[in-house]
């Protein structure tokens, strides 16, 4: 099998994709970033194969969520992209189409979130194929997790549990003996779109700024609403009272929830949402769904910041509800 | 084995050496970089066990080489340390006290350079032990490897060829019986000397406001000298004479060479000498010597630059020497 050298690999896929100024290129073993408006956000997430995403899941699809889950981190801070840096780390049975796959994925995306890549490194690796990327974006103000306060609303971005749903479809797709029943009662346009939200996550870019605006405290959801709301309450040192039924479903979410009750507890605790969790004051409630109506993106209140620690999640009876351990762990 | 969970391990073993406002004790997804004079420079080297380490080197050496390979790139591109991001995949056998030997590594590392954590990623990997590092720094000017111009005069820092060297006395220990006979005729200490070179580069930070200063193009040795510097050439759009005998040995790597004269080429070509490798007009290279020498650091002249492309290295004869392929491949 002839494979391109590094030197080769570098110019023929990565540096088209690498066209500001401080790339060079790629010629280079740094880059270079412009001074821009506002803090400058950094952020760094490790995709592995078979544990975030599975080999042969397309390779467009992983190469573009390792980018989008690390501006769904810039999102969730109040920042728009402003470039990013690749590791590669290429397993023995990579292939010249895989590359080129992987490279369109990001072209693409790096067209349509306006975030070039400044850099990297790739190497050889005796084990799975591993990106790490780091990204970096700007913003008007940084919003940390620890912000939250008792009195302020909890809200959510688009709709929760699509993507853990869409790992089971995904995972039944690969292995129909493991799949649930639940799977084969949705229609295959259902199983499609919560497949969809799994293999390309939507990071609320078009949000940033509102969330740098309004927002008291924020951070994605990438681990499971119950268990990263607990995250950061406790940094908040507060808790929250959140209504299960205020949490905003897709209509594929609702179909499967129809068909297998038990999984409200995969939709609360399941990972690879990438949407928006914040609180907000009372009064930036308005003010952040109305700029989150005008970009699209649907925000819902769905509970409140209590001053005593901990979290519970109420049915419409009132009833607290046991979401179990209540993390997914990819670690 | 009990372990600890991510949540603990961070807090345990990472929170401690992020002490700086932006990173908020790792309890966020992303970090804040403050405002710097000068360029941001970013770079980004990655390392895996097996390919650019040995698994049972000491995990102190394994993190400050990970960091120092990528403060090199910053020293050579005239940057010094603002901060880095550290990505660090775990295999299945990871064991507390490799991670406690690890972050006392980075520790010292931290302090010595004046380089804080900002944050990272902790993930398992079904594979080798991997680190991410994206290191930042700030310099009054980036150096960039295209910039040598006809007439310039080619130096490098400290000593080339004892990390190669270093190398295969490492591997001697490990498999004795794969032993070149060179390794037996030096003594323990130059052993020592080399392994160490190894082991543990030495990134030239104190040096990298004089290559701001006075360089012309730079770039760190890492893949050797002779390979390295066809690179920073090709991308200049000039060619080189380098005299063989002016590259400085350390005097291990010269009674090595007394024992097996054919590992000149092992010298000029093999990797991990992190040295800084660079051009200078003729007029910059007597206060740059001097900054070198006000910092401790030498720095040596060892060759032209010239109009024609492609470059020759010159023994004490005139002859022309064969380096052959003349690149060490990480990759």
């Amino acid at each position: 099998m002839s494979r391109p050298t590094e030197d080769d690999l570098i110019a023929r896929y990565l540096a088209p994709l690498a066209v500001v100024a401080g790339a060079d290129g790629l010629t280079d073993d740094a880059a270079v970033l412009p001074e821009g408006p506002g803090e400058l956000v950094v952020t760094k997430d490790m995709a592995i194969a078979g544990v975030h995403f599975f080999p042969d899941d397309p390779p467009a699809t992983i190469a573009a969520k390792a980018l989008r889950t690390n501006l769904s981190d810039l999102a969730a801070k109040g920042a728009v992209p402003a470039g990013f840096l690749l590791g590669l780390g290429l397993p023995p049975d990579w292939t010249e189409d895989f590359l080129a796959g992987f490279c369109e994925g990001l072209a693409v995306d790096i067209a349509a979130y306006a975030c070039p890549l400044y850099g990297g490194d790739t190497v050889k690796v005796p084990g799975p194929l591993t990106i790490s990327i780091t990204a970096f974006g700007r913003a008007k103000r940084w919003v940390r997790r620890r912000g939250a306060k008792a009195g302020d609303l909890v809200c959510v971005t688009g709709t929760i549990g699509d993507g853990a749903l869409g790992l089971a479809v995904r995972a039944a797709e690969r292995d129909p003996t493991a799949a649930a029943s639940w799977i084969g009662g949705l229609t295959a346009t259902e199983r499609g779109q919560l497949r969809g939200r799994y293999l390309l996550p939507q990071p609320r870019t078009a949000l940033a700024e509102a969330v740098a605006a309004h927002a008291s405290a924020a951070m994605d959801v990438s681990d499971g609403l119950a268990g990263d709301l607990a995250k950061l309450l406790k940094v908040s040192g507060v808790g929250a009272t959140v209504a299960a039924d205020a949490v905003p479903l897709s209509a594929a979410a609702r179909s499967a929830l129809r068909l297998d009750p038990l999984l409200r507890r995969t939709v609360f605790t399941g990972g690879d949402d990438y949407e928006i969790l914040m609180t907000c004051r009372p009064g930036a409630f308005a003010p952040l769904a109305e700029a989150a109506e005008t970009v699209g993106v649907p925000c819902t209140r769905i509970g409140e910041v209590t001053a005593s620690a901990g979290f519970v999640v109420r049915d419409g009876q009132g009833n607290t509800l046991d979401l179990g351990p209540g993390r997914f762990e990819h670690f």
